[in-house]
């Protein structure tokens, strides 16, 4: 009976919730005048090693696309993969809150944007002129929505093309943790460092209840993005308690750890899946989601014996998506390995 | 050092946290396919004892917007009091959602909208044709901005003025709690039995973190809206957690308690200022607010000992408002009093 | 059977459809580029004796809405008159057309905003901060909805309000030409040099067929008002067509000669039934519109003889709107007054 | 010295402009209670065999973007072709017009959406539930943007499609007239006998100086389509001026006089190159588009002798696109053509 749809079925971390606990008695100043948020900028500061400015949002959706409206104008276009987050799962969000901007879906291997497709695409949109939503942003997503990585370098490729036409560059960080702990790499290598502008930085699906973070290297822009989070209904009065959250889950480098271990996890079941009879694992397992070839009556019978995972049907009609969480314990896997070794070898 | 600003200056609820860890840990389906958010819509089916739609927001502006969006199309407009919280402290927030539709502030005395002045407006639009927004909705504050009640009857009243022009009823119910607690009345006869189609459920300021909720009386709109909600960036993938809180918040009558007491709070620090030297009630404590005005030193004096409180602008250059909440104790209303006591007696 | 509701109600200048007409043969590049736009703004940077920047549109909505969105972000409040035509006559187009701004009606004697409404009304939105839709922008309309003018001075009075509070000034001059006309002074002295920074001057009214045009005073905002008119569906193909009737318009002064017409027939109607048994004149004629006061059975009358006009509510249950253009002759004006006399009389 | 960039770049057809002008004195009420637009919804009704209701705008972004608009909530899709206008070059005023919704560009042979690939991606939608842009219509475009055509047959194809998932389908007709003057059926055979819901109705390119229609297959519809109009600043004041435009150009079959001339030239100017030396026909030529695939030195040597065309990149980095309106004359291909013929054999 292991849920492995996704990381946002798991509840929240311990140290979260006792964070927020914390937090819950006595007065402190709203809309984010209030100690929580302050701290919260400052470790963020200290984890980015720079001056960041921070606004605490409730969803990835929230995050994304407020960061996304704040670098194009409504005539403009944003280039991000056709399987992002952004374009297939947010339900027009974008267009929504950029006051009708394009996204542009563009193709790339391994979830991440083809850079010659990025390329290609910004030169054709410049020849239309005024009739053409002007190039004005790229989004990519680390971790894809594949699994995969960006390395630092990957970052600075892209970053590379968004320089030479002149467009800002954001990164979808639903999974960002993930990403930092797979890589190895500081939270500065492969953002600002590497050219990104402003991260989505997720909390919810690494252990908070609710809580992500706009992260804008540039400190000047944070004027215009409260009007924007005020605009969209994100300003939140009791704002400590999403800040609190935020501390909690970074404190200690807990976030890190959390991420660690999910993504282990994952290791953990594609390797013990692939080879089994009717199972084959589709990539390397790069962070918490590990993309599997499932013949048919295996995935019954997992399904038969309670355990939940999602179709990963642009992968393949056998493909699944198994995705840990800090949740997920090693009883959890090998729970789940047994079932699939009972029922490939049944 | 009573902070009287705002009832949302205050913690949550312990019984509140204590259900939002009590949710936090093992698997849940995300975006409200989990069990708190169905018990939620059934105690809220209770609670106005008939089937209701609910859908569970962060923010009340958010709450709001969502709700009234639903009601008017893009050519349409909104009437509310000039001082609704929707129209003067959403930041636009409401023009955004709905496509451009226009709120059309209305005066009246007591925080109520004129019901002549609506009906006029109505029938002024009605004469311009398809230049004119078109009149779609009306919306209501209960608790007011100025901390007066709208009746189960005076409910009607605005809502047989709706009826009249076939408009719809919406009831921003920030301090709802506050308004059922101190009318008596049982929730239903103050919404759906008098004529309100949509109310904005606040959570938050009577104990909740972050919890408001959009309740339809008329549970078939509820697809429409929750494409509203996720395009909103308001569908919260761990969704149990919004949920929970409010589950939490209503149980045993909690919310109505601690906004009985909330409101008693409020209405002894409105009696012990009266006729002090310096200070003159307003009017009637009906809720959670009073509104006092408080000569220069008397304020000065207050601040200067640490109490804190927003000035009420429109009521007088003197005007005050103080705001009790589920935490204002009944030694910060001693502390307050003494201290304004021996300011105005020294 | 004299047609006085509206100077909409009018045809078009026979110099203007020539200028038509001479333009519709042969091949010319789209979009603007072509002779005749190229023209209309070399034109109107002499009648504005400084460098403009010019985008014609097809309706007034359309260049007050671009105009206006170009001076606000969607987080922004724009202060017009309550009678404004971009308040009450475009169905929300301006919160549309802004991505939600909001638009603040003031009010103010003989159509103008009053000055000190607009300073508390700007000062009371600064102490809200974040939650309030921040002051950006002022827009007047000359000759007003009433029918009254603003002079130069008055117009450098509201400029000056919006320099000490950082805003933007915008002139409605659906009725431009009925204004300079009257007033006596250089379009340059009621507008860029009293502070107006964007126009719209209204061409329509006054003799064309459907064309008016955005007027920059500061020719670098051309670029992006460039893309907000695409985006509106107001970027003509054969923009040619719309140029040339306003280049006709403004050939020899045939503008300022048809409006100054314009203005006497309405003075003569106003001078001529002002003192008639029934009637009265509600204030002096200033431009090209008279509002009156007419008993019933003068009104009831004059309809049933086939003339046409409209009330004129907000100026009282008997009052009514004649407006004069072009078109309107001498003969129109004896006849309707003949008419109105002999049913005084009668 | 001829001009083929695009039927955009002729002037208008001299009965329109007589139609104009004969339409330009004496007074009519405004907004479209004139007689000329009456009559333009009586016509049109007639040139569809059915009840039609027309809405007179000025560009073909305008007709498109309300069109479709009123065809999806902003949570909606609407499927194009990838190469269509409203994807590429209308600077995302769908997205603007719809208040967020989503255009999903597909591929498609010849111009024409694949009906496959739109089979997919509906199916595809329906099975992420709220997360994603709901499917909601689909444009086509007839002529296409490669010049093929739509024949009865194939759009009732899409219809069934669109049937089959619930979905509206309109047409994007800028160039209708040339494709009913192509396919020799009538202009009901092709849109509401074949499923079309909604269409496009281009008169400018066919000779009108800036007159589209929307026109709604199913009347019921005018009175929404009247408030989307008008808020988008496409209602006319002097609506006569687009009408009598319309009318003109309907009168005695002139519009399709016109289109059968500019298919002509098209077909004569594809034919006329076709195999010499360094000019290839990509494709037989269906209404008034030839695509040509011309050697660099071909391309050069006509616009040095004065001549003047588009690229048309997709097609290939030789191809370009001739395309003839009324105004293209028999002398005007005769020239083209023996310079080109010059130059080839030169």
């Amino acid at each position: 009976m292991v849920n492995l749809c996704s990381d946002n079925v798991s509840g929240a971390l311990p140290q979260v919730v006792e964070a927020l606990a914390a937090a819950a008695s006595g007065p402190a100043m709203p809309y984010g005048a209030d100690p929580w948020t302050e701290r919260l900028e400052a470790r963020l500061s200290e984890v980015f090693e720079r001056e960041v400015a921070v606004l605490p949002v409730a969803s990835g959706t929230a995050a994304n696309v407020l960061s996304l409206a704040g670098l194009t104008p409504p005539w403009g276009a944003v280039y991000c993969h056709l399987d992002g987050h952004v374009n297939v799962d947010e339900c027009g969000a974008f267009e929504f809150f950029s006051g009708g901007a394009k996204l542009i879906d563009l193709p790339g291997s391994e979830g991440r944007i083809s850079l010659s497709a990025l390329d290609r695409a910004v030169v054709l949109a410049g020849e239309h002129d005024v009739h053409v939503a002007q190039p004005a942003a790229v989004s990519i997503t680390n971790v894809t929505e594949v699994g995969t990585l960006y390395t630092p370098a990957q970052v600075s490729e892209v970053a590379e093309v968004c320089r030479r036409h002149g467009l800002s560059l954001h990164m979808d960080g639903a999974r960002f943790a993930n990403a930092v702990a797979a890589l190895g790499c500081s939270p500065a290598e492969v953002t600002w460092k590497a050219g990104v502008e402003v991260l989505s930085l997720g909390g919810t699906k690494g252990g908070c209840l609710a809580a992500e973070a706009v992260v804008l290297f540039d400190p000047a822009k944070k004027r215009e993005m409260e009007f924007r989070r005020k605009k969209a209904g994100q300003l939140f009065s009791k704002m400590r308690f999403l800040s609190a959250q935020l501390v909690g889950w970074l404190e200690d480098g807990l976030w890190l750890k959390a991420a660690t271990h999910a993504n282990a996890m994952a290791a953990r079941l594609g390797v013990g899946l692939d080879g089994l009879d009717g199972a084959r694992l589709l990539g390397p397992v790069e962070a918490n989601m590990a993309f599997v070839d499932l013949a048919e009556p295996l995935r019954d019978g997992l399904r038969a014996r309670g355990h939940a995972f999602y179709p990963a049907a642009p992968a393949g009609p056998d493909a699944v998506r198994l995705v840990a969480s800090f949740e997920t314990t090693e009883a959890d896997v090998e729970t789940f390995l047994a079932d699939a070794r009972a029922l490939a070898e049944g």
